[in-house]
């Protein structure tokens, strides 16, 4: 533990916007363990660096939001992507940053006035992962990385960021809730569709029939097929929506499972439960498992 | 559903700030279709609008969060609390609110200048709700009211507040993520302390033992047994929290069961799973049981 919390964070005395001449200085300050590449990590703990030097001609910068392309499957020599990338390795340990929520130090490689140097982004969250077909026509991990800034974590202090990874909190005054402290329940928003959802169903999981009860009534949580929001843009629509236990909803969103276009569950045995007026678009069942299952070993998906 | 919806959010003509001369004059706008009683809801779906009247002695507006006391137990006389409130009725509709994330309409009653009137105030999501002793010395229920505006939903986009409950989500452009449109991973913040019980119990929850596995590796979090941030303020410390699996997270949360001091489960079968250096404070048990656990008829709590 005491370990990680040395790793992971901030450097002390590496402001942003740091410039180090080479990959050796960066190296040197203990921003990057790595002195060739991209991703520095520690097996079964996370990845806790990335250099982003503009080789990957899938990455996509645009400041607080980064489309991260995993390693693996490329030319040494011409750096083509050659073949298809793996969820192993230095690609799944960004993958479970996803599941920690420890955050990666972000470095460019930047050419300015005819110079080339690395200037230090900060902390950035790896908010999800998935796969597609890169530009190369090879399957590459993608991973979407978002800028942590001070008020992400408590609105109402502006505190230093070397702050966000001390074990104690500050106990917060009245307010806002702080955005990614969950101390009560995760809500999932609310809609027409997903009221409708969890309706059909009388908040059964589709997957195990659980029906979790509490005091103020049933609870069960309505899971998008094809993720809201950008990169993905699925519909907020019933036939891109499931009724999951939390559980569920958690191992489907990781690409724990997927499903058939016949409800048949695929890495867990059984069958989708099935309303009459619930309707599951095939197309949706589709992309989800091209993009976030992983199809085990002499299983059709 | 179609009758939730327009039950439920927004009364179209209605802006933020308008007045009205008295409760009437509320009821026939449609604001709320109470007109005498302070919380209006429908039951089985949660409740739609409440007005602050002042009446309660434990009440605390803060403006953009109001900490709002149940109905129940006070003198029709004197209008002292003189009884316990219950976890029914109007206060299970508030309670409800929390699971479905539909929000209320808050109306305030105001003096201003000798006049006394009512103010619309906007719509707000209950974020919490808990049990605790109130000023009279009873038992009364509290509920967590936060402002919602519009970056709430979505930065990025000027909407109406009207567009918060329309079907159709648009699609984001790249972006800070939503708050509260979790459709990847819901994130619980990740500190030493969280990460040190997942490490200690391998990942399985503390009640049903059951240890999610996914691509990027084994899933768990951390429960703050006496809740983080206001009103609660409870610590950052091992003592203080479980492993569980986000089914038995939100079941704890919600207070669906309870934990004795000596790791009884109260309210499900069974017993707290255990490790030797993992030693959870008792007092904080007491303080969950206290706020959070309605106790079933016959059990000790």
């Amino acid at each position: 533990m005491a370990k990680s919390a040395s790793v992971f964070g901030p450097v002390p005395g590496i402001a942003l916007g740091h410039e180090f001449a080479n990959r050796l200085e960066l190296w040197g300050a203990g921003v990057h363990r790595q002195t060739q590449a991209g991703i520095s990590a520690r097996q079964g703990e996370g990845a806790e660096s990335i250099v982003l030097s503009g080789g990957y001609e899938d990455d996509e910068d645009l400041g607080a939001v980064i489309i991260y392309t995993g390693r693996g499957g490329r030319s040494a020599e011409s750096q083509q992507q050659v073949a298809d990338q793996t969820l192993t390795g230095a690609n799944r340990e960004l993958a479970r940053n996803v599941l920690t929520g420890l955050p990666v130090r972000v470095t460019r490689k930047v050419t300015e006035a005819g110079r080339t140097f690395y200037r230090y982004a900060g902390l950035y969250r790896i908010a999800s992962y998935w796969a597609e077909t890169g530009k190369s026509g090879h399957r590459v991990w993608r991973f979407r990385l978002e800028e942590l800034v001070a008020w992400d974590v408590e609105p109402h202090v502006a505190a230093p960021a070397a702050d966000l990874f001390t074990a104690q909190e500050p106990a917060p005054a009245y307010g806002p809730a702080p955005r990614r402290l969950a101390t009560t329940l995760r809500l999932v928003r609310d809609t027409a569709v997903t009221r409708q959802v969890k309706a059909l169903h009388d908040y059964h999981c589709q997957v195990c029939s659980e029906r979790l009860a509490s005091p103020a009534g049933p609870y069960a949580e309505a899971a998008h097929i094809r993720p809201l929001g950008a990169p993905h843009h699925g519909p907020d629509v019933l036939a891109n929506v499931l009724c999951l236990c939390p559980n569920h909803h958690v191992l489907f969103d990781l690409g724990s499972f997927g499903v058939a276009d016949n409800g048949a569950l695929l890495g867990l045995p059984g069958q989708l439960r099935r309303h009459p007026q619930h309707a599951v678009a095939p197309e949706f069942l589709a992309y989800h498992r091209a993009h976030f299952y992983e199809p085990q070993a002499g299983e059709l998906a």
